[in-house]
């Protein structure tokens, strides 16, 4: 199993619109995706592991897929309108990490 | 419930043992925290999501707890366990974010 994890940094002036992220984004997702994507996760930034820090990132999504393939199969299709609609809940551009599931 | 995510950064000359994060760090994470610890999860990071890119994080960790005062308790106790024993498995020294499991 493989985890493409998006990350929306954290840092003065970044916006991030939850509601519309789980309300709207991630059921696209879903749709676009359809089948091949095998479960999804949503983290809210709260705090910094060191206190006093700022949080390092306001918000986490997760998309799970059997392998690199199944999501960039996916992504050839359907990349123009994931990266539309992301203006819609922030002005950040995500780091994106493509990990194995290791346990 | 809240998911404290530890990263580990990509960067020249960061070194990651994941046998030793899997097999000796892990299993004392859970020995430590006890059943104040409700999961824990490892990813391996294997690539960027922009082709050609270097991999954001060499290795992302994952401890969900109820609530952060689960976690900080465990904190107050171990902290310097837990502390001594990241240079058995890296020389990088790892984001720590509490997040929110929003889904």
């Amino acid at each position: 199993m493989i985890k493409v994890t998006i990350l929306y940094p954290n840092a003065e002036g970044n916006t991030f619109d939850m509601a519309y992220y789980t309300g709207k984004h991630f059921p696209m997702l879903r749709r676009v995706f359809g089948d091949s994507m095998k479960a999804t996760a949503i983290d809210k930034g709260m705090a910094s592991g060191t206190p006093g820090a700022p949080v390092p990132f306001l918000a986490i999504g997760y998309l799970y897929f059997e392998n690199i393939s199944a999501f960039q199969n996916g992504m050839k299709e359907h990349a123009a309108e994931i990266r539309a609609d992301i203006p819609h809940y922030t002005n950040i551009k995500p780091i994106i990490q493509i990990s194995e599931v290791v346990e």
